[in-house]
């Protein structure tokens, strides 16, 4: 058991999700419970907050106020895009000594477990005694390792419940819709949109992942086809889809790119793909009813749509972060596991070099021949995640009357 | 008390609520229990099934099931955009009189309403005696004599709990974002985002309904102000803004123009105004982190967000409808009153003339002075139809460390 004293940090980076709190919260209360832990410090605002030296003290906290925070999304303590470099950890590690910080855990996705990383070798060549442990959190599931990441199975039970809804609204006045979700390089939450099947003719009918190249031929063929089968077509769409040459279907579109502070090309925040692809369907297939929606911040922050599943997995993750910490006295990055075959978690401590950086793509099994689709195996993959009391369609099944005039 | 014996026939028409089935399946409980009624009826596709002679017979659905598809959100029966003109009413009472229909009922908005109107202004002139009334139903509130219409409530809900996680997301990545929300002329449903405010610095500060002309140079001054004072900015904006000219302002920016059956011009289904006017702040304001999200199908559809109490309210203009029919033997529009202080409901049947083909606007006295925002008096009205429930967000009120390095 490690009986180094010191302060506990927490801090929050990237996207939020519905559940990130959680995580945050099983951390403070499992770290307040140990008497080596003299304060537990909530960072405002991401590895930011570090350097400004912006902290709260999380011991003075209600445990009520604690709970109610855990069961509200996006990032209690602010979050920020930063992605420090060297020098940028060496400020923060400044700080932490500073401060006695000698548990630091941020909550993050594959960014932020690289900067855990740099901030542990930093400590390692100061001789500064410091326990650095990534927890995972990304509503894109894209970490390496981990059999899914706490944050995805709640924006994926948003996003099945969206095309649930738009099944029902796209049958009612038939057309085409598109609806375009987040995920720059993986593909997991736009094939969760096919989570919304019951019905046979359910869709999605088309789903695009950015793990295949995008071919606009292709594409109108597809929706040719389904459209010509059903009088309407339903596609998911992911922002990051590119071409075969990897470039974005969307600077197809927009002339000047927006970049983020990572070098990545803005993708979420406006409907433009959406649009492009409209309008590629109007032009190519003469359907004039084409409509699309982009799901933009609704899919990780709307209010009353979590998977419980998710939740306690976030809770889980944070409180096993302290106790790898405390018992075992090692760093690394949590990781979930699923060992059973029907449903069941594990949690391990990896690493941080097997996470870092990298990104998880959807697995070839989890993607149909065509390209556009799903596979059972990610159906089976995915379901558990969504949580328990997921709403369900019905339709009438009332027969039809025979006709009189139009016999 | 109506003796006519015969048959009822019930449709749905214009863009799908969340409990629209609700107010279906209120008719056809209800019509199921009067021995008068040899069958119940329901119009596949609406208007356009009662022309093409598709009807389904609902006295032979379980009860089970039909409070399965009350449950469900979207026209169960399908719906149409057709608007019938003298002709296509015709057509309809033609097939209406070989079926027998003597109850017809029409779950729709102020264009449905005026396809009932002229329906029963040709039973009358062909002496067939037929009770055609009018069910109101709409996510717009736009109908004329109601306090507020089905639909209404449970797309206003998700709504204010999209612009609860908005504002928590907005608030941990900071930046200008716009919500651009349904509503072509009336803008309850864009000031229904204000209900999502809690802590005083909560968004939506700006909110802009089509009631008031747009003018960007105010705009940009709103935006400006508060983006000045908070370091973020959360604006609502309803589709169908239009400046002092009347003009859209979606058409400033598309240079051909897509009008539906009614000769409507397209504001849904794409993307294109929220991105314009994060251009016009990018530009006017040189703000970077600017997003927009238009909210499409999801709020109109969106399974697994409704109001209690407007699934109760259509439920009951559905079985009031009925009942005014068979006790009262009379047509109209059925219409919900609000007769207490608190809140409480009434059903009332006024002349479809006073309903059909009109729009309610929101009244003066729900908009600020500035035309940026609402009052008191509309959280006061808007807020008992969110129904029980509503999801609260909370925030962390540890105090601040005082710094050591940064003195």
């Amino acid at each position: 058991m490690s009986r180094l004293e010191g302060k506990v940090l927490v801090a929050q980076g990237g996207g939020p999700t519905h559940v990130i709190n959680q995580s945050v919260v099983g951390v403070a209360l499992e770290a307040r419970k140990f008497t080596q832990v003299t304060a537990v410090y909530g960072a405002v605002h991401g590895v930011r907050g570090i350097v400004d030296e912006n902290f709260v003290d999380l011991t003075r906290e209600t445990t009520h106020n604690l709970e109610q925070v855990a069961d509200t999304p996006s990032s209690g303590l602010l979050s920020t895009r930063d992605k420090p470099d060297e020098e940028y950890c060496a400020r923060m590690f400044k700080v932490m000594q500073a401060h006695d910080i000698r548990y630091f855990f941020y909550v993050g996705g594959n960014d932020s477990s690289d900067t855990v990383r740099i901030v542990n070798e930093q400590a390692k060549e100061a001789n500064y005694e410091l326990r650095a442990i990534h927890i995972p959190k990304t509503i894109d599931n894209d970490l390496m390792e981990n059999d899914h990441c706490p944050g995805f199975g709640s924006a994926a039970r948003y996003v099945a419940q969206a095309f649930m809804g738009v099944n029902l609204d796209n049958r009612a006045l038939k057309g085409v819709y598109i609806g375009v979700i987040m995920g720059r390089h993986a593909g997991f939450l736009t094939a969760a949109s096919a989570l919304a099947r019951k019905y046979v003719d359910d869709g999605p009918h088309l789903v695009y992942v950015p793990e295949r190249a995008f071919d606009t031929e292709k594409f109108l063929a597809d929706v040719d086809r389904i459209y010509s089968k059903h009088g309407l077509c339903t596609i998911a769409v992911s922002e990051g889809i590119s071409d075969k040459d990897h470039t974005p279907m969307i600077t197809k579109l927009m002339g000047v790119e927006e970049r983020d502070a990572h070098g990545n090309v803005q993708l979420s925040g406006t409907g433009a793909l959406g649009d492009l692809l409209s309008q590629t369907i109007k032009d190519g297939l003469s359907i004039k009813r084409v409509r699309s929606d982009t799901y933009g911040y609704l899919q990780r922050a709307f209010i009353g749509c979590r998977s419980d599943r998710d939740a306690n997995e976030a809770r889980e993750v944070g409180e096993k972060a302290v106790q790898f910490a405390m018992w075992d006295n090692v760093d690394g990055s949590v990781v979930i596991r699923r060992p059973v075959l029907d449903y069941g978690v594990d949690y391990e401590l990896v690493p941080i070099s097997l996470v870092a950086g990298k990104t998880r793509h959807m697995p070839d099994e989890f993607i149909n021949a065509e390209g556009n689709g799903v596979t059972r195996d990610f159906h089976a993959y995915c379901r558990p995640l969504l949580g328990s009391g997921l709403p369900e369609p019905h339709r009438l099944r009332a027969p039809m009357v025979p006709k009189i005039l139009h016999k």
